[in-house]
């Protein structure tokens, strides 16, 4: 039977502007929906996993969007409260070249924002479940959310759930100082640790040394620094830290390190040539999470994890729409792209 | 010289699927801009005369689209006001047979929403206009977006300039007490009155006899009634109501009527085959002023404003896209539909 | 709890040239899914009932997708078997004034066409429903797939659930006499007969007297005459007849009978505003389930059903896409179309 | 084997705004061609008849995707003459309800207008030919196609192949004296004259007593007065006439009257939901030829004419898209427009 | 005057979602025609030549598009059958950087697959014919097809028409061992080879050493030794092969060699940026056949087909849209793509 | 007080074809206006100052279609003259990888083109303005349109204006010998040259040394030569070199030099993935005139210049939609394109 992994944050409507048009020409928007816990969960629910989302949504058929969006490809929608007032939304300008993708974010007093501790029973949410994830954005949504955070971490520790967070620091929603003590306090909670080459830093000050981000030259010493300082102070079981370089707008390198409090394991690169980069960061955590839960050793995990996110990168939309099969061909060595008839 | 209109008001970001989709079976929205005020401002620079439209609106480009949308057709946005966190936005279905239209909004916190009265000057804004115009949708807004409208009545009844109001009723807004309370006081200031069949009731409790709105009954006696009654409470010097009778979501009639204080003008009545009807309104109010600047007749005014509003129903979007020579031709009897080569 | 549902049949990709384009036109099309009996599924579940689909598809993306067009809307889809080699597929061209709509069915081959009763297991399909539904479309699909439906009449009648069986005649499936054979046999099980104004002729030689499809005449008395040979000839507890009278591609009168062995009960009838009248059948069966399992008395039943599906001709593809609010609304006599804002 | 028919004009690029924007609101443009003989010719093709369309284009890839227009729906193209400079353009608004259609021509040195004699060999293109058929906008585009025109029918003449001319009077190509001596000239070797309820009157000053084309009144005995009057100044063979009832920019009447010189016959008259109505009338002219080249007697002539010019106001585009069977079907009596499965 | 060419095969619709979108995303698929010959024809009817394309299509309006389709762009098609059920259907999803393009082929049953000897008459077809040509898929329709084949070749070879066929192994049409059996037999009759880097080895078991297709290692050596035993076995009188290393699904590099029995013929090697990789072997095909016609030496007939299909690459759909000019530049030198004024 | 910039020139309608579809497959264009100088303008006006574009335009509504196009994006449109018979149009077809863009113009018989000295008052236009720009597009309409262009430069000059110019040679427009000698006529006027790698070849004969503009080879010391050149024979204040090396259609590199009459300041070169590179030029004069009229040093200003243009090329439309914060951030090192949240 298909192990359960829940996961819990905000989904948004986003709206983005066809191909490569900026928002000041856009006479319509694509609409679709993600956000980070709820890309993780189609991820699962595509790779055949039993994946539930949890969130707050309006009753109108905006928010009946969003629940169809997520029960299009599997996941279970059973628990999302219903009620508040608006769908938070984000407009997404897709960059090319030198020129960067934009976010406009919209997602001020969204449902989920203006949820409270009783809107969720993670008792029942929680039965049966195998692992829970959630990320920094969801506490970043006010005081109230953090507070729902504290409750759904307690609630799965207590079961014996495993416990995965994506730090995923957002600076339009929090200050780094608040991030830091919220964070801290809810990662005492977290078995697995997900970060980007920035979170750490931005979060908890902790830094990769050599490494610079508009310049994209990453160290990989560096980077085990700060994985081994998480895991000292946090508790980690693991940490898994994704590598980014950014060539251009529309193309990347892709990689990852896992650290398993023993030893690092360090994924093949990918150079990738965009087609939405947004919820790449999404896909890798699914990735983790559905490679951990199939008892993958670590250096198969990081491996599986990248290609999945790999992939990601070359699908539109925040939801990663790929098999585990196209996974492992692709973590198994071939890139070629060429024509599967 | 071309007379010089102020209106002020919401400018919304309007998303509506394709053609007759529903919300749940939209994958992409189509992205225009209108409210109110906004639209009667349209309607008058596409007939040559000078309008601006007053707001404010957040400095980004979802912000700066709602600018643009208003400058490609003319009207002028010297004085928007530029800050605050979002553009208001509402949702359009379109209906079609016995199946409504239906409007979601998600307005709250707009920038024009959380606007004060230090935002907008309005002796510069006024100075050299000839009318002013808002509708009872703006003061709904709040408190403070009340003491605005009221500071520009002041102002421009100052100056001299005719004022004209919309009543516009909505019920998501206020509550009909709240919105009695406060239009009548702003009404003191409104030379000019418009309504549709059912505001005086929703606003001010009067009521038109023999009319049921949604078996689309219409009484002319009534109507003059009710015309008459505005005129002795707030001492408007006319009074104009339009008469819609919804016979399904594709085809209403459409006439109104105009109270000059002395007599009642009745319009021609037209039977509309609809591609957009959001907005008809507005689009009256555009050809109701343009004709009043222009020093039509009582009846000549009355057939031009609802010939423009008819034209308007057969335009997507909430803008009113036709000139003074098309609703002159109208007006005059052609509404056949003919080619024009 | 909500009432369980179980339909059975084929679930085809829809390929529609956009708007009025002819076949011989389109340079793309829109790709929806819809069947008669998934059709009543999603109805069901937008009603909030718990209704599921019964199929056979490929284990391929286009036959994933049609999976994802049920979940999305609510319908379960645990039993459907995954096998065999294509997806049914019916080409759409919509009509328009006097120039008909047009289908082109490509199913032959499908993957349900070739299943056999070894591919569903009704016991375990059964568990906890309380209605079963297919229609006439089912058992034509070959000799094969009556067998399943007959298995799957005895499972249900012996676990005393509902079954209900929309006539739905196909000539280009099988020819009168097979169908009026097969449909003989299966109909000693059906519970709750529903037909359109030919069906009774085309499959069982019980004419309508008085009445003219092409032309739209018809007489009441011919069809209480039609409802009454049904029952007496198979036992049916009620009988749903849809009357419609074609003026135009576009225009069409809709209403209907339902006879429940004593009397007959006429709806009310509605002019409707062709949006897309694929289907229309489909939403009507799904009303009357709706309204048989919550215990409506017999006018209350064949209005809601006849509402029901008056909406639907409003709605683009298969699915209705309406709310019980709404129809309740419309069968209660708001036929205005008014924006609901 | 087929029967040959020979048209000549100028086809354009036709530039439409999509559904029911106005030029001022388009993003886009839907790009076809079309042109009163083209639209003849495609008509026929479609027929099944071998229908050839001459004209100049140019050879760059806007002149070749005109060529491809024709190939594509069967027409042949083997003397189309290539060179000069562009493609005649016409952009296309379509209107509704009360709002008209409107046309903006953008013609001006299009390379047939810039044609000479020597582009054509009409002693080659007559070759094995039995129909010649041409409209009065070409003689319009200058003196220069006006020679080309006579030389076509001097050529026609004395192969003994019937000609036909669809008057068809724009005023933006010519003045009323400038046509009505033209169009006397070539008229002298017609023998089929086509015109609609205005041309007769704009060429040759002939007036129908007792139309108003505005208002939609058309009196039978004035078209009768028409019909002779053409016929006993030019000698015509046959005067066909159709008659529009502008309803508004949705909704038309459709009718038509054929005089073969000794007896008047009037077609049954249809009530048109309007697609698109440019082509209306070449798809007539379409229908008239086939009926004519098919030995049908006077009556099923015009009825074939007019439904087949019926059903083409259900048509996307400049073209008549419809078979010689669906045409039998409406002019048979079933105007019922039920789907075709 | 241009030389002639047939070629025989299968059309299919071919169904592809826009831009990236993977198939379980689409809302809408891009409607086009293509298939081996059928795109060898088309790219042959833009060079100048006489082509034809001869099939078996349904008579319904889905297989008249095809015939359309290939009508549009000047390919003759008065020789296609016309009957049978179905035309065969491809569902094309585009790949992006690692992520492979896929293919679902739904083709069973289609009226070229059905089709018999009866249906076509090779005597009149090949009346006036320079060159034939077809591909491996045909013969891998059935035995039916693989007898029609033959029934060609043979007419072929008897009236000295010079035959190609292009080897284009597909794995889920036959296996290779049927596939090795069949072809032999053909392979008989075949002046022209044509096989990309696979087909030898999958159809005869004749591999080129040093070559791994999806590490896009390619050695000179292995093909020149794989032509010369194509050779040796059939006595072709030229072999071409086409290289293609795949670097990712964005990203390919092309070339080819042609061996005349005598010398080794190698092209240069593009770099190409893809928009649309299917038809690539079919567009190389068309320019050897072109380059063969028109008496191009060795070196220049390679040169030729490689740029012809190296710009196929940038076209989107099956067929080849580019013009001998456009091919010349191209292989003359000028890659650089500036823009054309 | 922002500075005030005029231009002058043509602004044409722009057809593409969506994507990467050919001229020959494309069903539908978009639509947007574009040309030399009011490219220009928008770049001006999107920095925030007050720009305007001088022309003339039909008073149609294809005509108004191009002053809203302006007017969307700040540009002030109160001296265009409105009158003539058309808007000049150009077909643009992108090109992709080996494969070059494409275009065709059709503008000959525009308003503008038909203009003459009395439809300006240079006098009025020019009223508290700063700047003038024109490109040799303009001249190269026609006489009359270069005795606006020297009208409008003495007036200028008079008024102690600074005059730009970009050589833009166009061969289909006129030829270098006519080109040479008005341009050398107007230059005696201008105060900042802008050409290409090629303008100053074509236009004057002037050779840069040691480039070969289809094999992208650049050389630095050539470009100082042609620089010198221009300033010694026209006395130019300063002359900017746009240096294009052309890989594909896809990437180019971009980098430009300038020559302040004493000293060479080289740009960085930019390595460009291409959106649409049609008005890269333009953006290059509109950043050199915004960082001129803002008195940054020269290696800024060249600096400032070629990220603006670089950035033009990741845009859609001729209009370059970037802002002054945006162009700084990339002039000032980052390249990464990542997201900007």
């Amino acid at each position: 039977m298909a192990k359960k992994i829940i996961t819990f944050g905000e989904i948004m409507l986003r709206l983005a502007p066809e191909g490569y048009y900026r928002f000041v020409q856009a006479e319509s928007y694509g609409a679709t929906y993600g956000g980070g816990e709820a890309n993780v969960a189609v991820s699962l629910a595509n790779y055949g996993m039993d994946a539930e989302f949890v969130t707050k949504l309006p009753k109108h058929e905006i928010g009946q969007a969003g629940v169809n969006a997520l029960r299009r490809f599997g996941v279970k929608t059973d628990n999302i409260a219903r009620g508040g007032e608006r769908v938070g939304i984000y407009f997404l300008e897709k960059g090319a070249s030198q020129r960067a993708s934009k976010v406009i974010y919209d997602r001020a007093g969204s449902s989920i924002a203006e949820a409270t501790t009783a809107d969720f029973d993670w008792e029942k949410i929680f039965d049966g479940a195998d692992w829970f994830h959630f990320t920094g954005i969801t506490p970043a949504l006010g005081d109230n959310v953090t507070a729902i955070c504290l409750e759904a971490c307690k609630a799965a520790k207590e079961k014996g759930i495993t416990i995965s967070c994506d730090l995923n620091y957002r600076k339009k929603l929090w200050t780094k100082e608040k991030a830091g003590q919220v964070m801290g306090e809810l990662c005492k909670y977290v078995d697995v640790c997900i970060a980007n080459e920035e979170d750490a830093a931005d979060v908890f000050g902790i830094k990769a040394t050599g490494t610079d981000v508009t310049t994209g030259t990453i160290s990989h010493e560096g980077y085990k620094d700060v994985a081994k300082q998480l895991v000292d102070r946090f508790g980690f079981k693991k940490v898994a830290i994704t590598l980014r370089e950014s060539i251009s707008a529309n193309d990347n390198n892709w990689a990852a390190m896992l650290y398993d409090g023993g030893n690092f394991f360090f994924s093949k690169k990918y150079l990738m040539h965009i087609v939405d980069r947004v919820g790449g960061g999404d896909s890798f955590g699914g990735g983790l999470i559905y490679a951990s839960l199939n008892d993958y050793d670590s250096q198969s995990t990081i491996e599986f994890a990248v290609a999945a996110s790999c992939l990601k990168h070359s699908i539109e939309g925040d939801f990663n729409q790929v098999s585990v099969d196209e996974i492992k061909t692709l973590a198994g060595g071939d890139a070629s792209g060429r024509v599967q008839r």
